[in-house]
């Protein structure tokens, strides 16, 4: 067997040992006899998993006892409706468009509401994230959104906007458990598991709990309610039981590697080696304000497309995979989440100074 | 390593060999260097596992070429919202109540129109299904909606009631795969696959193009419009790729086992097996009407609340788990899906008749 270094922007690379211990226990769970596949969801095995991963998670990312935990199925892309349909209270929401991901929640929530777009960094295809300093922020919004890493574009807010006082609410899935955060400071904080955390099909929603309507919605499909999810603690029907296993098993591969602290020394480390080639390269440059620069997704051209092309085949050859950019923008990105090794990074950039020595 | 056998009513037991399958393939799927939960959904390995799930399917169950396959999240609970925002068209349908999860679709549909209950079994806790040669179906309803097989009370619809013309709609979430089905006389066709297909995560629903609205829905989240599933084939947004995957390969499994009319056979011979017994058994006794049978969960009690429980641990404690009756009901539920085997059966017959004959 050999695994290739996967640089996909999610799906993505997940520890070694955890891929590990799910095989080893494919077929008996612990002394259950069963694969956790095959586990009834209300089952007292079940039961531990489900409780296990909400605890270890919110030991990872600090939790305060006021805010809900929920596992839930249908993506960001189903958030994109949750939110407003849940929490647009007044009618009106303040959204900051930094990238697609952004903007898909912006027009989402323009269907339940008054969402306006009170910062853009369309102008120059996402490159950069708009001073949030003093924004426009309505008196009456009942909230103002972002997306906090931009996987497509490479960008993440260093700095969280100036909300003037309104909740704050972020996208967090492609920097989901990348470093510390500050719960607090969010109203809801939520991400698709798919890049950073686990496979695909689960979105963590962290959302303070007086933000949740105690009243039924009128028109709003009771599985989209966030009351109905909070109060049957995310088991209000069968939910994603083998991601959600998958992902307690990242929590605590993240506990055993030191935390989000932890994570971070090494996320940043890992990012600087790449980043640093890309500054000193005369073949391939990255494609992002330096000061907004994300730690967990970096794209990078040549300039030339036909250049990139050869360059991502070459690569794929080689056992560096998924480094073509997104459709939308083209050239290369290389996502290095937290179960990218090190050496994986060394690697690359080893091959990308041979590339450019081919090139010259 | 010993299984046991698992008479779950979902997530249920899966098939051996899948299994073990899925394990051998976690850390490099067929060469790829990858596990498919780290694999993008977007490349060229996972686009051919999505398509085979899907062509298998269309085999199995002889699905023609006017009819969708959508593989999506969130479960029955989420169709029974998204069925009557993408078909009430006159505002109008019509539900036949024969368990719990066919009356949580019809108090959904309420929230969005006109529903009406037009037969109901819940007189006699929905042990038996209700006559439906001549139903008050409505002129104008769009559609006739049912749960063809109800696993919490073990009957099962062995004629399609008549529905004057009207779109069949059913859920098919435990008895899918478990026999042919004439999908042309439907409309929709739907379950959720943790019960006889795969894991939990995943709902599959085939629906004839015709009904899929053209135009945009005004207020219907993005994510819960049939048509965006359709026009994606199911990558609008991320799939359960994992289970996806999984699915596919009980499809192949069931081809190999001799498709849906050798299941029939073995299912009709397992279930028969337990219903023989419990006809005789001075001790246990089915809880339907014989004519309206589950071939895949088959209910029983003793009459006796005590000794219900001492059954079910005593069972539990010899290797068959998840005995015990849904909640709403007590007794017992043994749910006997493709994947369990017939010698699973028979050693649970030979357990309740050793059992019988100890309580005598």
């Amino acid at each position: 067997m050999s695994r290739v270094y996967n640089f996909s922007a999610g799906p993505a690379v997940l520890p070694e040992e955890v891929l590990k211990e799910a095989a080893a226990e494919m077929m008996d769970y612990r002394g259950s006899g069963q694969s956790v596949m095959e586990m009834s969801h209300r089952s007292k095995e079940y039961d531990q998993i489900i409780k296990e991963a909400e605890a270890d998670l919110r030991d990872l990312m600090n939790i305060p006892g006021n805010y809900k935990v929920l596992f839930l199925q249908g993506g960001a892309s189903l958030q994109f409706a949750m939110i407003p349909m849940n929490l647009m209270k007044n009618g009106k929401a303040d959204y900051i468009v930094t990238g697609q991901w952004a903007k898909k929640a912006y027009q989402e929530a323009k269907k339940f509401g008054d969402a306006q777009c009170i910062a853009s960094s369309e102008d120059k295809t996402y490159s950069y994230i708009p001073d949030c300093s003093d924004l426009p922020v309505r008196e009456d919004a009942d909230y103002v959104y972002i997306c906090e890493n931009n996987t497509i574009y490479g960008t993440k807010y260093k700095k969280l906007p100036n909300t003037k006082g309104k909740t704050l609410i972020s996208d967090i899935s492609s920097c989901f458990l990348s470093e510390p955060v500050d719960v607090t400071r969010y109203g809801v904080i939520y991400g698709g598991v798919q890049k950073n955390v686990g496979p695909a099909g689960l979105v963590i929603t962290i959302i303070r709990e007086d933000l949740i309507p105690q009243e039924e919605l009128q028109g709003v499909p009771t599985m989209m309610q966030y009351k109905t999810q909070a109060d049957a603690d995310s088991l209000y029907n069968t939910p994603n039981c083998y991601c959600i296993y998958i992902c307690g098993k990242v929590f605590k591969w993240l506990k055993k590697m030191g935390g989000l602290e932890a994570m971070q020394a090494l996320n940043e480390k890992k990012a600087a080696v790449l980043y640093d080639y890309l500054d000193q390269s005369k073949l391939f440059k990255g494609t992002v304000a330096k000061e907004d620069r994300s730690l967990m997704n970096v794209p990078f051209v040549t300039g030339n497309k036909e250049l990139d092309a050869e360059f991502v085949a070459a690569a794929t050859a080689a056992g560096f995979v998924n480094l073509k950019g997104h459709r939308s923008v083209g050239g290369m990105r290389a996502s290095i989440y937290n179960a990218m090794p090190m050496e994986g990074v060394e690697a690359l950039v080893q091959f990308m100074k041979n590339f450019e020595e081919a090139h010259q």
